[in-house]
């Protein structure tokens, strides 16, 4: 998915928050947009969103706002998601049709995410969905689940693209749900190299417990997205051999959609810009099959 | 007040809408963007948002994108306010406290505005003011109603400056609601001398029916606020002469909130930086006088 131009507003909210998130005093929030400015008229809007979205935050980096500026942030974020896992799993489970519950629920999940949406409560948005059952995804017309049940039925490795810590214990229900309906598959879990927003790291999906029915990888950058030029090399072979890959949230799908592969978009949808190119309305909940409509 | 650096996405965003209002292609929106993105290392942020506002809107005139671009919106914004005049006047006069329902329909018509809000549909708006009664106004944490009755009792001037077309009908209501309790006293209609946004201009002023209980006089300038020292000096007079000031919508407030002279601030909270400023909730309404708080 291209840069819109309704992108460029957002840039700049995303970088101001990052600064902030980071301390770093007005004058120096100010220094980085000034930076980013600068930048531009020189960005390819023929790039994803994503792409453009991580040049800026390696002005935060540059301005010696270095580091994991949102680790305490994801710290939380995993230590509330694991407070209600054990209601969430129970949910999934003793569902009619597992496989939809845990996929709801992991797109319910991808509300934790402090790029597209700045200000959110974690501790209301999880009551929101633990209370709120069905009601707690919304939207759904674009729903390809018939698809995303027959791919897995078929598929013998399954890639997982993490998104954002925390959603990470949503994701794991999903990943169980998969493991306990087809134990001989290979579940493989992708998070990234370095720090990016909040996007879930190594370290955020063991704290998760992903482990349990995934091999955690990393997809070797640090775009908040898939970028496969900017991925290592051994991730982008595991990508090219998944026989289907599952990827969460806004980042990834602006960044994969493109792609001739089979792959199963879970996210809400956060911004005009991303409603847009889906057709859906923000808040909507959805599950996107790239490959469904003959796009091979 | 001064611009905060929340504002920056803000400007972005209001410059890409006047593009695109303007029928520029892609490019050229991407252009405008471009050079105000240029400019903002060099942005004094200790001038009020509008001055800066001001500058990126002159990017669109350097642009070729010349004109009047809201034109057209602001001849339907008044033929919309317009169809429903008969229905907030018969509203204000049969009121029980005509200055009060007056003050808040004007208050109420400050929803009709492209600047700090782009996507509003303003005969729903008009009807859910004109149908929506006392509803219509919530907010009101800041609502300096009897200084500005007293105020209005004692002066034997009052400079009233407008903000945007269409709105101009609801100031229209409001002025002859103060024409019939003070038929001495002068009133004064301020508008802009050149387009900007959907500012009304003098045409805009006369075609809302203002000229029947005010005389209409333009502010020499093309900020979408009161930028004295960009106004005429004929206005300039008129100003440090008129005994106290109503004042419409936020970009009027932000310019001038830190004058030391009897201005009543009437408008509806837009946006975070303003909402910051005033201690109120984006969409409250507000009634403020700068001088409540020994603040002369």
């Amino acid at each position: 998915m291209e840069t819109s131009l309704d992108c460029i507003p957002c840039f700049f909210s995303q970088l101001l928050a990052g600064a902030r998130i980071a301390g770093a005093p007005p004058e120096i929030q100010k220094r980085v947009l000034d930076e980013f400015a600068c930048m531009l008229p020189g960005i390819p809007l023929d790039a994803p969103p994503p792409e453009i979205a991580r040049m800026g935050y390696s002005i935060l980096n540059k301005t010696g706002l270095n580091g994991d500026l949102y680790k305490e942030i994801k710290r939380e974020s995993n230590r509330l998601a694991l407070s209600v896992y054990a209601e969430l799993k129970e949910r999934a489970f003793n569902s009619e049709d597992r496989l939809l519950a845990a996929a709801e629920l992991a797109i319910a999940g991808n509300i934790i995410d402090f790029g597209a949406k700045r200000d959110i409560d974690i501790k209301k948005e999880l009551q929101r969905i633990v209370s709120g059952g069905k009601k707690s995804i919304r939207g759904k017309q674009v729903f390809d689940f018939e698809e995303f049940k027959n791919a897995l039925d078929e598929a013998e490795n399954i890639l997982y693209l993490a998104d954002n810590a925390g959603e990470a214990v949503f994701d794991r229900v999903l990943l169980e749900v998969i493991k306990d309906l087809y134990p001989a598959k290979e579940l493989l879990y992708a998070v990234k190299e370095k720090p990016v927003i909040n996007d879930a790291l190594a370290e955020d999906a063991v704290d998760c417990g992903i482990g349990s029915s995934a091999r955690i990888i990393s997809n070797g950058s640090d775009a908040p997205g898939t970028v496969l030029r900017l991925c290592s090399e051994e991730f982008r072979e595991i990508y090219l051999h998944a026989d289907a890959v599952i990827s969460k949230g806004q980042g990834n799908f602006e960044t994969l959609s493109a792609e001739k592969k089979l792959i199963f978009f879970l996210f809400l949808v956060k911004c005009p810009a991303v409603a847009n190119e889906t057709g859906c309305e923000e808040g909507d909940a959805v599950l996107l099959c790239n490959l469904k409509n003959g796009n091979s």
